[in-house]
């Protein structure tokens, strides 16, 4: 399992697509956490869906990502997942899951334990900034370097990008990815 | 010495926490700079207490932290500072401290220069995000980031932390910790 | 070609002066991209001149960057770029320029591959904080982050600065410097 996290815009997704298209040419699996709110992100969306080939199939999990991980490893050869840092979201703005951040993410953990094939997640790093005003926006920096902390720790490979730049920060460097 | 610098939850505090354990089992010195303004401070500082075992002895040194360290390396086998982002948001909103702030680092690295036991010393990245809009903050950033560079640069070792991973950047690669 | 990222007061500027002044004891070239709009940013910019000896001459150029590289080249022995998130900036608010700055990253990108001395750039890593409320810091932080990804895709070597100390993500690993 391979963990890519950077911050905006670092080349976090496309390192991401490289390592999983290294891993297996066919039935690849590419898990979207994102619900569109706005037509700024459809059009983000529609951008990342297009820089992909026609050996990805794409399936939406907001919320409920432990399983399709589950489902996504027993009929797939590689699993994509972009990004934890939209599930982190998407959980806590959720009034059912927000409570149970905690257990959603070692469900997370199982599931990825079982996987039978390569998965690679990507996430955001958000805390090295200044500490925001917003309190919402403090308990989410928290919640997410927690759940960054937790996969990392996990992770098989850890891979960290600045400016399209991937450095290896865990793991074997691989020779050519 | 050795400088632990990284973001918000990025495993600071937990891999500087090792590395002092690793230096000595007894007589740990914890050097806390906190001044818990409300109870989402208290909460945390209680929380990172707890993480600590009996070994520890916690002092509070929101902006005599110069002297503290003194103090605390003649008593102890290895001291703990968390964190320098505390003490530098404290000597700026000191009236007193704040128009002294080079000083005090210049005192901080004369008590460093002069501890005979390991000191750790934790800080956070803070300059990493969007320039804020706030003035304060813009000089905070600044002041900030100066501490964090003056320090490093006499450390003996200088470790990154991203999502719990850490990363030497200066000095020796340490086997285990 | 070398491209030292960071965050604020990471050290990238004082890093990117001593690539500079290794690559050539006289000629100096430093290009300021800086538009100063007020007291503070004067102060900066006058600080940052003096750090600088009577090997440089300075030229601005806060819009027209590609062809500044290109001029300084030609004269000069090193060039010092500082720092492209500034040029970003500019081109952002600049009506005629602000559609038009993938062109201007090309041209830039030009003028580098065309530069017969060494060139040295800087810029800063905006995208690891939490994601701004304003929309036109959003999209900066887009803009800035594609901008990054593109130069250090054809850098020779890139440096990513933390509390001072450089750290080569990409190419040999100098020496000294």
């Amino acid at each position: 399992m391979t963990f890519v996290v950077g911050g905006c815009r670092s080349g976090k997704s496309g390192h991401a697509q490289k390592v999983a298209e290294a891993a297996s040419s066919t039935r690849r699996v590419y898990i979207a956490t994102c619900i569109p709110h706005d037509e700024e992100m459809e059009e983000r969306v529609a951008r990342h869906r297009n820089d992909r080939d026609g050996n990805w199939r794409t399936v939406e999990a907001p919320i409920e990502l432990p399983d399709a991980v589950t489902a996504a490893a027993e009929n797939g050869n590689v699993v994509l997942v972009d990004c934890l840092t939209l599930w982190t979201t998407n959980l806590l703005l959720s009034p059912e899951a927000s409570p149970h951040i905690n257990r959603y993410t070692e469900r997370l953990i199982d599931a990825l334990d079982r996987s039978g094939c390569p998965v690679i997640l990507v996430s955001n790093e958000v805390g090295a900034g200044i500490v925001p005003e917003n309190r919402l926006a403090r308990l989410f920096r928290d919640v997410m370097g927690t759940v960054n902390q937790r996969i990392a720790a996990v992770a098989d490979e850890v891979i960290w990008t600045v400016a399209g730049i991937p450095v290896t920060i865990k793991g074997e460097k691989r020779p050519s990815a």
